[in-house]
Parts: C-alpha cells; sequence; structure tokens
C-alpha cells in the first residue's frame, strides 16, 4: 500500500521490519503482498519485477559467454553481465528497503502536535519522510531503466536462442520503472520542496520515456530474430 | 531459455523438475533465472510477474473489504478478491508448469531417426511436444489479462489510498501477457498444424490488444486519483 496524504493511522502500520523479504519464500512474499499488511506494496514489487527482468538479462549473457560461436561479443557479453547482475543486487535490496521507506512520514505524523514549536517539527519530520519514501521508488525506477539498457545490448549481441529473455528483461525493466514511478508521484504531491519536486518530475519523465522506447526498441528486435 | 528450433542438446538439458520453484526462496529463484541453468525461464518469470500483479490486485481488495465507507462496493470487490487470489493460484502453478513444458521436445529430439518408423514417431513427437511447450506460455497470457480485468475494478472501485497498488497490478498482468506471448509465438514458428497455429495468434493478438488497452485505462484511472 502507498499513500501520499495523511493516511488514517488505524488502517496503516508501521512495518516493524522483521520480516526481511529478501531472503523470504517466493510464496510467503506474494501472500504479504496480497494481504492487507503495509508491506511489500507495489512499490517494493516493482523492484522485484525490475530484479527479474536482469535475471533474464544476466541468463542470457550466461547463455552466451564461452560459446566459439560469440567469441566476438564476449567481452561485451562478460560486461553486460557484470552490469546486469550488479542491477540485479541494488534492485534485491531496493525491494527491502522499500518496505519501509514511508515508515518514517508514518512516525512523522504521530509526533506531537500541541505547541507551536511541536507543530513546526512534526511538519518538518512529514516533509523529510516524504522524500526518503520518494527516493526510494525514484532509484528503483533509475535502476530499471538500467536494465532495460543491458536487455538491449543482450537482445542485440547475444545467443538468439534466448533473445526471447531479453525481450522480457526489456519489458520487465520497463514495468518496474513505470510501477516505481507511481510511488514516487503519489509522495510528490505531498512534497512542499517546489525545487525537488520539479528536478524529480523532469527526471522521472526522462527515465519513463527512455524505458518506454527501449521496450518498443527491444521487443522488435526480439520478434525480427524468432 | 526458451528455443522454438532444434537446439543444441549440449546447450539445453532437459530439467529435471527437482526444484519446486514454487516453494524456493525469492533470491534463489532469482539466481536460477540469472544462470544458464534451463529453468525458469522467460516464460516461468512472465507467470511469475501476473502473479505479483494478481497479489497487488488483492490487496486492494483486503485494503478496501470490511471498510465503512466501502460498503457499497464491498460485495463486488470480494468477487474481484476472489477472483484474483483463483489468478495468483493458477499462475503460481504456471510458474512451475512452464520450467518443464519444453522438455517434451527435448526428449522428442533424442527419439531414434534411423527408420522411415522412427523418422516418422520422432517427428510427431516432437510436433505433440511443441504443441504442449505452446499451452502453457498461451495460459499464462489468458490468466494474465485477467488480472489487468480484475485490476481495472479494483483502481475504480477500490480504495483510492492504494490505487497505485491496482495501477501497478495492471501493468504487471500487461507485461506478464506480452512476456508468455513471445514464448507462444517461438514455437508456433515450428509447428506445422496450420489451424492450430491459427487459432491462437487470433488468439494472442485479441489477449494482446485487450491488456494494453486495460493497461493505458487502469494507469489513467491511479493518476486520476493521485
Amino acid at each position: 500500500m502507498s499513500s501520499g496524504a495523511a493516511p488514517a493511522l488505524t488502517e496503516v502500520e508501521v512495518t516493524d521490519g522483521s520480516i526481511i523479504y529478501a531472503n523470504e519464500p517466493l510464496p510467503a512474499y506474494l501472500d504479504d503482498a496480497a494481504s492487507g499488511k503495509p508491506a511489500p506494496g507495489g512499490g517494493s514489487v516493482s523492484a522485484c519485477v525490475g530484479a527479474l527482468g536482469a535475471a533474464l538479462t544476466s541468463m542470457v549473457c550466461n547463455l552466451t559467454i564461452g560459446k566459439e560461436q560469440f567469441a566476438g561479443v564476449e567481452g561485451r557479453m562478460k560486461e553486460v553481465l557484470a552490469a546486469s547482475e550488479a542491477a540485479r543486487a541494488r534492485l534485491q535490496q531496493l525491494l527491502q528497503d522499500d518496505t519501509t521507506a514511508y515508515s518514517g512520514v508514518l512516525v512523522a505524523y504521530r509526533l506531537p502536535k500541541e505547541t507551536a514549536e511541536e507543530k513546526a517539527a512534526r511538519h518538518k519530520a512529514v516533509q523529510d519522510g516524504l522524500v526518503v519514501a520518494a527516493d526510494v521508488p525514484l532509484e528503483i525506477c533509475r535502476v530499471a531503466v538500467e536494465v532495460c539498457r543491458l536487455a538491449k545490448v543482450a537482445a542485440e549481441l547475444g545467443n538468439a536462442n534466448a533473445v526471447t529473455d531479453a525481450g522480457i528483461g526489456a519489458l520487465l525493466g520497463e514495468a518496474a520503472a513505470v510501477g516505481a514511478a507511481l510511488n514516487v508521484r503519489i509522495n510528490l504531491g505531498s512534497i512542499e520542496d517546489a525545487e525537488y519536486v520539479r528536478r524529480t518530475s523532469a527526471e522521472l519523465e526522462a527515465i519513463l520515456d527512455e524505458a518506454a522506447a527501449l521496450r518498443a526498441d527491444v521487443l522488435a528486435t526480439t520478434l525480427a530474430k524468432i
């Protein structure tokens, strides 16, 4: 669940961080996502989808590297593999980070607001929390579009027997970026720092444009090869 | 990895089915997807992404049902929840089924081909295997577009605090459908039953058109509510 405006605190509990989703069985992660629990929500799931896209990109590299007929692109494919595994590790961490990204906002909303000083401190804490809550999915967007870029190279240069996996890698990178961007935007709506909102909106727009173009490009390459 | 044409058997081993991915830790599933192992490939990962989309749709229902302000849509949301949990269970099964969907083709390619009778039997076995290998991702496409339909209702009628989760549910349903469709198509290219190819291609086109329209529709609803 994601909330930009002040949520009813009876509806949204602060996650206590006791569940480390990155180590949980796949069905437990899915069960918790389906439940009314505060985590994992759409931001974490977007990171998970980006990690799945990175994994498929790595697979294409692993099915290319070491084969004689692809010796000419071996160096490039090793670079792509290192980058896609780094992106996957980052997204698997962000999958976890996103489950607590909003908890600072919820804690801030519970601060006292009797005196003018308390109100000002609470207001600042809420605003600081919202920036953290936006920054985590923003970072998911950045890494997700990198997955699209890497999938493009894998589709073009990698083992054609696995080209559909590169195509799916790109479309999962795009879906992860679009999904995480929704969670950035919901927080931007409550952030008062106009310069942060302007800069972040511009970066999001550039990321989503690039991701959409890469998705179309890589799917066209994939369809041409199958 | 997915392969339509006869693969080099040294490159693709038949999965022995010993890993039940549906019970594996999330990182083990991701690690195996990233590896050069034959499973899980893009079809299984597409089913996983569809299951994640179904889970987010269920989450929106669970954050709506039982709340006084949504009493008017409670019956409808309970129907959507039952359907999205059924879709999720089906996709979690297909996530597993896809890991062995292609193994029948690989077994068939290893059949003897000395005599004319052996050649004919091998040919029929390969063709039968290809239809199975296409049917599993086709079923993933069918359930994935159903996830998009359910996410649309969740976005329109559900708790607006969770509308981004409905939006992400729809875009993951679409990504799962497009991804699985690539794995159907790669097999269609080798299937000689023209009527099967015609019927399946037409169904795929209808599914992908509907999924694309639903993704755009639900994302527009989501952006209008945040």
